[in-house]
């Protein structure tokens, strides 16, 4: 048995299609692709290229790039959300130090990477939100999905007394996404973990504590 | 005399030469379609068509485009310097409410755009910084210079005690970097100056405050 990991999902190779398999691996590639080089510095040939298929073969699995684009974000957040339900779970039960352990775990995750990635969807929000309206409403709808799940830490959290309630719940969820992509944009601009650690140092020392 | 406006610069015309025009006319336009479709989704081509000259030309002012990039951060970087200075000075004289008045009045101006390009500096970080080591330098001058002039002002905050102390006017610093970053990406997945409108909302009203 053949077992695949695409971030944190584990696929059962032996039992999709050897055109589902391909459709994956254009994914995969795509992914990694338009993390280092942005969506318009990525071309479909270099994709097929990786994947060993011909170029016209592209557009059987994708109708366009924009298409494929929009299904690239949404592999990347359901690969985000394995990863976060696995990190919030295994975390401790308090809920500002569980967000908190979460955070620094994926920033020792980007400080292992040589290529300073930081967010695949807060790089094409930058690139092409105005672009391509079909992908700002699929990143919308990503990010609206992460939020839910820290607005509910933030929530549990603040009916415990550990996180401050002067705040709304969904404001302070909002201020924790600008941060944290904001830290990440941080990190890229000074090829350093340094800004984005210190960002969360900050949230979790100070701004959400009551 | 004919003034033209490049931002808030102010430059004389009549007193430079006609290939000094042409390569001013080059950064203008090149600041525009990069703030609207990105290093790699704006073609040199483009832009000569735009300014009316041949491609061939190009390479009379610019090397590479990534030299012409370095050369449009500086010309974004020193354009919002100018600004800053201005929304600042013009501001109310102490500096948590005059830093909040700059914020504020930017948004404005996103708010009065159709197209929400958010930052250039942002943006190209988040698309190339880690295809050009070049560019990523001059980002990381810019960003520099940004912060020095916001630290003055949460310094003096601090010794005013208008703006908390308990941390230390470089992190102050870097976190609004981020928050502000990370709520003009907000604002483009969004379409909608709301986040970015609500994250300077929450750190003027309590982050930042003593």
């Amino acid at each position: 048995m053949i077992i695949e990991t695409t971030g944190h999902i584990f696929i059962l190779m032996e039992k999709i299609t050897p055109k589902i398999q391909i459709r994956i691996k254009l994914l995969q590639t795509g992914l990694r692709l338009f993390g280092k080089n942005g969506y318009n510095g990525t071309g479909i040939k270099e994709i097929v290229d990786e994947v060993g298929v011909p170029k016209g073969s592209f557009y059987n699995y994708f109708k366009s790039k924009e298409d494929f684009t929009v299904e690239i974000i949404g592999f990347y957040s359901d690969t985000l959300d394995v990863h976060w339900n696995e990190l919030l779970a295994k975390g401790p039960s308090e809920p500002l130090a569980a967000l908190r352990n979460s955070f620094e775990m994926i920033i020792s995750l980007h400080e292992q990477s040589e290529v300073k990635t930081g967010c695949l969807i807060g790089n094409l929000a930058a690139e092409i939100s105005e672009a391509s309206e079909l992908c700002r409403q699929k990143m919308r709808g990503a990010t609206i999905n992460w939020k839910k799940r820290i607005a509910g830490y933030i929530a549990r959290g603040q009916a415990m007394g550990t996180i401050r309630n002067d705040i709304s719940t969904r404001a302070l969820t909002e201020f924790i996404w600008n941060a944290w992509e904001g830290g990440l944009l941080n990190m890229k601009i000074q090829a350093s973990t340094t800004p984005v650690k210190e960002c969360v140092r900050l949230l979790f020392d100070f701004f959400l504590k009551p």
